[in-house]
């Protein structure tokens, strides 16, 4: 079959809609590091009027008639052809774009916007009141945008699907569910014991030299600077340009160590997963990582199975002690490996430790579902949070703002999808390793080595090139054998932190 | 009469547009800042998709229906009223667009990337064999670009009319031919005596030191960082994406003083303009300089006639042998303010002193003429470059590189109409400051006071805040009494010149 001539204007289509959604990225990542702040009522009309443009294209229907058009081509492919991915995808969103009429998205955008800027006020002034009426709203149009997609078992599902294709919020809840189980009596076990002591990581640790270590870090991981660069904000995030102008972000604390080292690998993680999507579907919808949850499972994989390892720190450690020489001399690798592994109930989800931080996700995640079923009022949502976190991390937030208002998402975004992508995420990141480990059983060796190519190359080849050309379950099963399972992760928790913490821990 | 609902509508068109523009601005500037190697193929599909969409916005025939519509409204109101000039200014815009087809704004488009491309190669390799088969085909399209506007004078008059409006090539070339009677003659009697001595100049002066004092420098001229921002390229330029985020770049020689300061006042005096304009033109094509000529008369105004004057230094001096005093500290304010206004025959315009600079630009516009008019070739261009040299500077250069290759505008833009703004910037800012100084004549004073809210002030209320709703010659003719004049400049070149050579120079 010779290619029809519809897969060449469908593919113009959506290079032009990719265009303009990088653009877009531009305005955000501008408005993020250097914008000054005459600039941000402009900016906002910028991205309103882009916007605009973007969802006018995307549910041209010239686009749909192209699609119906391919459809024999389609199904003459075997589903992993390139092609046939393409035309699978871009129905996808095709589908999913014309649903939403463009009267509720414009609607939709513009309380995000005024929602945003009320939280961005709120949150420092504690002003947990300022905000509820935005969230009732927020909730009513969240509800309204399921509605779009009739069908649906729970009310959460069209929006889960947003982020994680294919997940429903009835698997997403057993599994969170057999996770806190393994979860909670670990935590207890761990606060159990003496806390670990991490006063070496808050000496005083000069900026210049924190970023450039974290880039050096980086620079050996994989990420490719001649195809992305890294800047400072108060919230770090990865965006792209295209799959060759791929950046990051990261912040600095001149009190403590880890903040800026970690959050760098993580971004780093999310960066190298785009860097590494197949050259040939830059500019269409297939040249993007294919969920939040296996983006998380990267930069989670990054920063915690391989940055908060002691192999990795066997290679680093006499590289960052040389870089600060009189904060570390006496600091030994054991202290400064447990250091940057201590477990302890928080308050922070971006700043909480390996163990304790599903919880953190697991509570907002069904503080989501009971909104959007309506067993929960949004003018309850401040107290019931405390009440998850006395209840699941035996703590509580003294005040608003290191609770409900701590997260941009329900603020920035729709309630319903915003969280469960984070422990999917690491759920997923020890399967990929664990597989990987099976056909590579040297790679902690590697790594002590200070090679990270064997590993880099595993998750090109096994998931970064597809990006979303295969979906999660796809990735995953082929990758691993399996769909998603908990256990491996529980698995990896129970070893890692029983040696830490000198204790003997019950699979 | 009450406000016409087509008003409302064509302003919503124009909004769109804007920001459309400001956005392709923004990918322009991370290109020339932040972007690394690797993102430029995908910005330059980004730039083409976001320009053709502009174009289509354009030339939308809804707009030339709302502008027939508001024609008697536009009748009604005095010329001054914001409406009538919205509604002058964007008809003049939409005529424009609408003579050149799409097929040839998409063909120029191509073209003058891939120009750019060679061009930016072939300069360091002082290759001029390989741009000049693009320069052919440039100036073919420069052609048939003036053909879209039939009833031209002159064939550059179309080039010259996007530039500086309302300017015609006859006019330019009487007064450029006046301006370099007046300035031969003073060229030749200033390098006859004994040139300068500018070596304190070209001492040591660390990056940071020279980017901390021109930011001391324009923020008190006045130049707002809360709407802009600094950032450092190779080429300094001033862009904006909104009246409230108008940014500059600069460059840091460490062995010339002269080169970031000067450029960033240049720079600092084009962004004065724009976030002088009156704030309620934000969003419409009113929002912007009038001309290319209109804004170098600030840029040069603020960089030549304020910053290598006597009264500036005064109050500068001793804060920059605060910041140099190592280098400085041997330098007297007399040392140092000949320095900065020595007058020397060289090759690079963009480095050329006060006096000698207009004949560089004289000479460009001149083979810019001839090169439409087919008087001169292409292929012999680069050798009557060096002729022309010889014979209006004195020295010509040993090669391309610093010969035709050296200006970026014949190689990423039109032939014609790219170079008389700079000089018809110079003579209308010294009709400027002279209208100024009449209105203020202790301008001097307060300048050697630290004091700059006169001028600008001055500047904002006659210049600046008009925008496009006035055209050059209507802002000179009201802020100074005259259109166009040469003398005034001659005047002030002789009177500075002739103090600082220590000769008795006619008038």
């Amino acid at each position: 079959m010779n290619l029809p001539p519809q897969l060449t204007e469908l593919k113009a289509r959506l290079y032009e809609i990719y265009d303009l959604e990088m653009t877009a990225a531009l305005l955000n990542w501008d408005q993020m590091t250097y914008m000054p702040v005459g600039g941000a009522a402009a900016r906002g009309r910028q991205l309103a009027t882009l916007g605009r443009i973007i969802h006018e294209k995307q549910i041209d229907p010239a686009i749909g008639r192209l699609l119906e058009a391919l459809r024999s081509y389609e199904e003459s492919l075997p589903p992993d052809e390139p092609d046939a991915a393409l035309i699978r995808v871009a129905r996808r969103d095709y589908e999913r774009a014309t649903r939403i009429p463009s009267a509720f998205a414009a609607e939709l955008y513009q309380h995000m916007a005024a929602s945003y800027d009320v939280w961005s006020r709120a949150r420092p002034a504690n002003d947990v009141a300022a905000v509820l009426p935005y969230l009732e709203r927020t909730l009513d149009l969240s509800r309204q945008f399921a509605e779009f997609f009739p069908g649906y078992e729970h009310i959460a599902d069209p929006l889960i699907d947003m982020a994680d294709y294919g997940m429903r919020a009835t698997t997403i809840r057993q599994v969170f569910a057999e996770l806190r189980q393994g979860l909670i009596p670990l935590v207890e076990q761990i606060t159990d014991q003496p806390p670990i002591d991490d006063s070496c990581l808050h000496r005083f640790f000069p900026e210049e030299q924190q970023l450039a270590f974290g880039i050096e870090v980086i620079t050996t991981l994989g990420y490719d600077f001649n195809r992305g660069r890294q800047d400072k904000t108060p919230h770090p995030f990865m965006t792209k340009f295209s799959l060759n102008d791929v950046r990051i972000t990261t912040r600095v604390n001149e009190h403590d160590l880890g903040s800026a080292l970690f959050s760098t690998i993580h971004e780093a993680g999310h960066a190298m997963y785009e860097q590494g999507i197949t050259p040939e579907f830059e500019g269409t919808p297939l040249a993007s990582g294919t969920s939040a949850g296996m983006h998380e499972s990267q930069s989670r994989l990054w920063e915690n199975i391989v940055g908060r390892s002691l192999p990795f720190w066997q290679h680093f450690y006499p590289r960052l002690q040389a870089t600060f020489p009189d904060q570390l001399a006496d600091v030994s690798l054991d202290t400064f490996y447990r250091a940057i592994n201590k477990v302890q109930r928080s308050l922070i989800r971006t700043e909480a430790d390996e163990v304790t931080y599903n919880l953190h996700v697991i509570l907002r995640f069904d503080l989501e579902l009971a909104l959007l079923e309506g067993t929960l009022a949004v003018r309850d949502l401040p107290e019931v949070w405390h009440e998850r976190y006395r209840s699941d991390l035996g703590i509580a937030p003294p005040d608003y703002r290191d609770g409900v208002l701590q997260d941009i998402h329900w603020y920035g975004g729709l309630i319903g999808g915003a969280f469960q992508g984070y422990t999917l995420g690491n759920i997923m990141s020890v399967q990929l390793f664990d597989a990987a480990l099976r056909d590579h059983p040297d790679i902690p060796q590697q790594i002590a080595d200070g090679r990270f190519d064997t590993l880099r190359a595993w998750m090109r080849e096994n998931v970064y090139r597809y990006g979303r050309a295969l979906d999660t379950d796809d990735i995953l099963r082929r990758a691993t054998g399996r769909s998603l399972d908990v256990q491996p992760y529980l698995a990896y928790l129970r070893r890692k932190y029983g040696e830490l913490y000198h204790i003997a821990i019950d699979a």
